[in-house]
């Protein structure tokens, strides 16, 4: 038996369980798994999240398997909750329970590792159908199960993140290419700031209308940010490759200065790219952004190596004692202010010894707004070694959507403020 | 028409969109509806992600429809997505567009707050099918609808969370209450820090054997939080809370000195009720949670009436010139050490005029462990009005999550403190 999939390939996951449905986790694993099938050119078409009863699995698999050629299955499979799934999988596929010595290998391994014997319970871990192939699973107790039916592959795979990832790895990603014969596909990922979906769209309307049939565009928007990713489905990884970077020109043509970088990479990332290839500094002066700005920066490992610190300055004292901002201009101008922000990034690059600054101060609201001065308005200034380019910004009403569009703009503005230097 | 739901009442959760299926965002909506839904006695028996085709989402509504009572679904409704899912739904349930004068109202003010004139494209957000009654969307230009069909109810909502968590808990929920006839159902939540699920699982296992048939208990973990959430089912919301009472004094008992608050609320929130109260000020002094824990404090509207502000200092420079740590402290014990953590701390309530401060140092990874200070390795200072409490933290490899653990055991460190004052 073997799979012919020249086009794209249709995947099912399954993720059984109920902690997703009660809320009490966020099904990260499909996530996950759908970019891995992704990159070698399998397509997810549906998830489906059901709770480990025996009518709910056998009735979602059966309907899979009549749609897709590929079920990733997940969960289920905890020493506590192992009869429901496994059992119901052997019921539709057939077969009797046989026990790995393989797998009671690596329970026994693990169970050593603790410093505990291996409990009945346990020792069931290591039994599957034997109308499955196993994968043996050495990250924990429950085995993998790989299942063939009707021109359908079913795999069923334990629910913990590390050990689904571990198999998908090492085990059923390989077995996947090497069983399927999958298109080529590549991507391109352009990151834009401060332009919304619907605004975008209009912009390179004609420009997408034009793409070739084998190139798709996907807009994926999160807060503040939306990534365009264009898609080539082939045979030919390099004249795909090609055929991407010809119209990815038409794309900086009509937006370029709203792409501040690409790939699948944070913001925060490329400012760290741009501050170490031309050996920089960094240092802040927080007012409304509470400390966001410091912490998307350092979360990124490797940020000490050009962001030097900062100050967040929330009370008006703050403002002067650190970052000598004056008095007189507070009285004359407002603390959210032109003036204010500059003086605050002055401040941040004097005191703080760095060669750029960020400083922001405005109303994240929900309270404190005034007429002239509504919840939203956030002031941006850029300390560079040519003085300070600051700008007024207009947001929303909502605290946290104000926190980070100020810290996603204020990136923006600095990226821009080193490429015009 | 009216439901009749004595019982738990089953829902289904249909997300449309290919940013799931393609793993570029992680489906946080469903676990928050399946939450929120779970608080008012309604049950999600799936969730299922589709992509924005016509025929996945006919054949997938139509099928949740002959299994549930509620289908809530979101997204597909971007302006640029627009056609496929209102123009299905439409087909689905009957009816004409028409034009909603209270949705347009909403769409230019959001597009007059940007200074901008309302597009041809962005007009059409505020047309619906005649079939639905309309949930005006004051948040985005997309409204919600609400549909129903043989004994079902369907809701469709934007994706965007902010905007579906508005609509939900300003209209949906309201109606579904009104609509259906549900359960009473109480709940109580506990929030604790700084133990594992697996070892309070232990420590309480005989008190949750024990708990009545009415009453169940859910764990429900986050990054370095386990939220323990009772719920009590029945007709009387007074009697139930009366017998959640008297088991929340056998838990306080076993474990009462990790629960830091009760209710759904984050440890930033309980800080900012304490702080107010009893009418203290903070500052901080962070080093490796790189302004994270000043992040997490000012996501909180109101935190600026005791939070002054903080320093983070990446740098150690800054930890010198800015908080007045001595360059001997640093030359004899390193810059991850109590003597540093305890100067900064001191410094930092000095500098910036607080009763209390919170000063973090540490190796947050992946890199700059030793052998005697490995990665994870986090000094926390509480600086009180009595001197500092400083303690050494080994958390993990991760450095997310050292972030994270450290931000949350700073908040714990310093309930005690003021606690015990």
């Amino acid at each position: 038996m073997s799979f012919e999939l020249t086009k794209n390939a249709q995947v099912e996951i399954i993720t059984i369980g109920d902690e997703i449905l009660i809320g009490q986790i966020v099904d990260t694993n499909s996530a996950w798994m759908a970019k891995e099938l992704n990159a070698i050119g399998l397509s997810v078409v549906q998830i489906t999240s059901i709770s480990d009863s025996r009518e709910a699995i056998l009735s979602t698999i059966d309907l899979a398997g009549k749609r897709a050629k590929v079920v990733l299955i997940t969960g289920g499979l905890g020493p506590t909750k192992d009869d429901i799934t496994k059992a119901t999988l052997m019921d539709y596929f057939g077969g009797e329970p046989v026990f790995s010595e393989a797998q009671y290998e690596e329970v026994e391994k693990l169970f050593k590792s603790f410093g505990r014997d291996v409990s009945a319970i346990n020792r069931k871990q290591a039994e599957v159908p034997s109308s499955c192939r196993i994968l043996v699973n050495s990250r924990g107790t429950a085995p993998g199960m790989w299942f063939e039916k009707d021109d359908t592959i079913y795999i069923s795979m334990p629910g913990v993140p590390y050990e689904m990832k571990w198999l998908m790895e090492s085990q059923v990603i390989p077995a996947l290419k090497s069983r399927l014969i999958l298109p080529v596909i590549e991507h391109k990922t352009f990151l834009t700031q401060g332009v919304g979906e619907s605004m975008l769209s209009e912009w390179i309307e004609t420009w997408e209308n034009n793409l070739p049939h084998h190139i798709k565009l996907a807009y994926l928007p999160s807060p503040g940010l939306v990534r365009l990713r264009l898609s080539a489905f082939g045979d030919d990884a390099l004249s795909l490759s090609a055929d991407l970077e010809a119209q990815a020109k038409g794309l900086y043509e009509l937006v370029g200065e709203h792409i501040y970088g690409e790939g699948d990479i944070s913001f925060a990332e490329v400012i760290q790219k741009l501050f170490l290839e031309k050996n920089l500094s960094l240092s802040l002066a927080e007012s409304c952004t509470g400390g966001n700005i410091a912490h998307l920066l350092t979360e990124v490992a490797g940020s000490s190596a050009y962001f030097k610190g900062g100050a967040v300055t929330y009370s008006e004292e703050l403002k002067k004692s650190i970052l000598g901002v004056s008095q007189e201009t507070i009285e004359q101008y407002g603390v959210v202010s032109e003036q204010v922000v500059t003086e605050m990034a002055q401040g941040a690059r004097l005191k703080f010894g760095s060669d750029y600054s960020i400083a922001v101060t405005g109303i994240a609201g929900p309270d404190g707004g005034s007429e002239e001065m509504p919840v939203g308005s956030i002031w941006i200034g850029i300390g560079t070694p040519r003085g300070v380019i600051a700008k007024l910004h207009r947001f929303s009403t909502n605290r946290s959507r104000n926190i980070t569009m100020a810290s996603l703009s204020a990136f923006k503005m600095l990226r821009k403020a080193i490429h015009e230097s």
